[in-house]
């Protein structure tokens, strides 16, 4: 065949670029499993009626059919494009073997048909927590997701140089409970205006809520002036005092957003601010709600984005309200390997080539690889007894940055240095820093 | 909604058993990257053109369309069914920014529209390795290709007890010869035939022969008296030329065949054996062709298959010969988890479990917790002030071994032995079995 073309929205890596990916997933299983998320995975597929319901999201599924079908194949499939829905069918299907709260992880590949753009894909990788209660899910668990994910980016930031982030949260009680105190009732319809506030500006925010929603000139002036409060610290709640707006679920949004941020604070300081223009277009959320931006590439948007959701999850006669938070692994990674953000040492596993004097003696090349990956260092044998200088050429182009020459007791050059020596394969161990592939951030 | 139900032939895992796999797959990860393979993922999707090549399998893609499509979408597209035709794909996508011989493994999902029974999945994982040459690949890859595999499984074998393995090997280019030298011109229908022989026997083989491709009940005698032929040593060889056939791709594949047999009985003993009616279905084989048994579980089918293939990824101007194995996780973890063949040590990740003794004093649990996850223990806070006695319950439900009680200098119990001790956050480690949950074979 001719060389095949990419397909937009699908990207692929390198095998350089995928060994940040895997240091990025690596990480984030880490921390995760530090904080005692279980890994779960669900399967690629939902009954297509399950991922409609969200109206606003139908238009994005993709639907799988087999390519001969028949009337045994039941109902339609689709492909998922979040991991929260097929968490809460999960969790419903499955309640009676869980323990509750119920804390998993999930890092998967999900598909939306949306058009393609830097930052936007059809195929990508997200990374979910969330804990799940059965029945009741203690308010602190809201201060503890964010927190965890941003323990794993900070972490991140550290290792391998990601940009430092700045998570934004508000509260739906918050600004639901704000809107009622001005007398909206239709509260989604006002978050959906206010959620445009980042692109259209203030004045056209008002005139929506002034004109699609019957909201007076001075509420909706309220309106927007709330979504224009951002603070590091309780600060925050006195701005919105000031709007003189009284209302009970506004005051229990306040007070978890407050018990958020100064926790954040603690843990992680700088790297999270109430804004109480995050409002999240999806309709399950129910309380605290967060969005993460990367410091110098704001024009991503959210790589991180969940909240609390007390209805997502309900058989009927038990609710299982939950907060979680997805990261977008490959909306995170596509533009900052784009621009080449990273430095990998060298794109393979392997730390060491065998040289091969000859196809006689093969074997005692593979003897040599034998004890060294006995011991742990990723090992090749050259596919050809070439000369010397071409199999240390060949290793050059790998970016391998060892070659072994002769028998277990032979000699070990570092064709970065030039410099070989007499080495054991039984002993002989790299520095630490050799002996995998790493990832750091470019200069 | 109603508890919803499984979607047959999507299987998933609970907490427990995701840790049996993702032990399978750290374990597989690391001999691959051990012996220089490094990791790739290719898109889920591939132009329904692709797939549909194979004649056979057509009948089991999964088309896949986004639910408004419009012309803008191009070409059809169905999940990929095994991850070799992606790779060829991707390799020649690439060829450009690689080294050859490439040498990659690849660990992803795939989808076939196939009748689910056990072991028969419409999901499954699939984990690959691997080799690819430009223009030219030296057999020694066919040997070390299938080597790998089985030292990871072995490596399974001793760690988490899977079932030992029996690897079946054959060559193409022993039996294509082999017909040939007999006077049979269409090999790959001879091929198919045979290929019956484990499921129709002997004599309605030989019939088949006869009455569909016209050979001579000699010549369909001896093709059924090749497939019975099998050995774990180069004795296999003589029993070939006792049947009187000569040929010159005969010779070459039973010099390939009978390499890759004494290699095997060198490096993993008794785990690999000729056995010469393995045909494989698939069309692209040109010489070596693999099939793994879990010994024990030999109806489940082969695990573990794969060959060389010469033809597959080609531009017009160069080939990219290739030869790789795949190894069915699913497949193989299915029906062993079904059957309870491994212990998990506990379900979650959480080593500890530190109390609380009230929501005013959250925050000194939470000090404790986070000296503890810093030394790499992963720990949990209790989601509730309960009484002790309760919070231990939740830690036993969990599987949770050890409790903490009081500030960063507080006390440790194992709630297995009842054990209670003074304890310093800062420097108490657990016994290293008891850091991760880990995976043992049942009695």
């Amino acid at each position: 065949m001719a060389r095949p073309k990419p397909l937009s929205g699908f990207p692929e890596l390198l095998p350089d670029e995928r060994i940040v990916e895997q240091a990025v997933l690596d990480t984030l299983r880490e921390v995760f499993e530090l904080h005692g998320f279980g890994s779960i995975e669900t399967r690629a597929v939902e009954p297509l009626a399950q991922l409609s319901r969200k109206g606003e999201i139908t238009k994005e599924v993709y639907v799988v059919r087999r390519l001969h079908a028949d009337e045994a194949d039941g109902d339609e499939l689709g492909l998922h494009f979040d991991l929260t829905v097929p968490l809460a069918r999960w969790v419903l299907e499955h309640s009676g073997r869980l323990q509750f709260p119920f804390r998993r992880y999930q890092i998967q590949k999900v598909w939306r048909g949306e058009r393609p753009q830097e930052g936007r894909y059809r195929e990508f990788t997200q990374a979910d927590i969330d804990i799940l209660g059965q029945g009741e899910l203690a308010a602190h668990h809201d201060v503890e997701a964010p927190l965890v994910m941003l323990e794993a980016l900070e972490r991140l930031h550290e290792r391998i140089g990601l940009p430092p982030v700045l998570m934004h949260v508000n509260n739906r009680k918050l600004s639901e409970g704000f809107y009622r105190g001005l007398g909206a009732e239709d509260t989604p319809a006002v978050l959906q205006i206010v959620d445009k506030y980042g692109k259209i500006g203030a004045e056209a925010t008002a005139g929506l809520l002034v004109s699609e929603l019957g909201l007076s000139a001075e509420a909706a002036d309220k309106c927007v002036q709330l979504a224009t409060i951002r603070g590091g610290d309780a600060g925050f709640v006195e701005q919105v005092r000031s709007l003189g707006v009284t209302n009970e679920l506004l005051e229990e949004g306040l007070g978890e957003l407050v018990a958020l941020v100064e926790e954040a604070d603690r843990r992680v300081p700088g790297r999270i601010r109430a804004d109480l223009s995050i409002a999240r277009g999806l309709d399950y959320y129910t309380g605290c709600v967060y969005e993460t931006e990367l410091v110098g590439f704001e024009k991503m948007g959210s790589v991180g984005s969940g909240g609390r959701y007390d209805s997502l999850a309900s058989d009927g006669r038990t609710a299982y309200p939950g907060v979680g938070i997805s990261l977008g692994v490959t909306r995170l990674l596509g533009p900052l390997l784009a621009r080449k953000q990273f430095v990998v040492s060298r794109p393979v596993p392997t730390c060491v080539l065998v040289a091969v004097d000859g196809e006689e003696t093969r074997d005692r090349a593979l003897e040599v690889a034998a004890a060294l990956r006995g011991r742990g260092i990723p090992t090749e044998v050259a596919p050809r007894a070439d000369k010397y200088g071409k199999q240390i050429r060949y290793a050059d182009r790998r970016g391998i940055p060892f070659v072994w020459f002769g028998p277990l007791i032979g000699e070990i050059k570092d064709i970065r240095s030039g410099d070989q020596q007499p080495a054991d394969a039984n002993d002989w161990m790299p520095d630490a820093a050799d002996l995998h592939p790493r990832v750091l951030p470019s200069e």
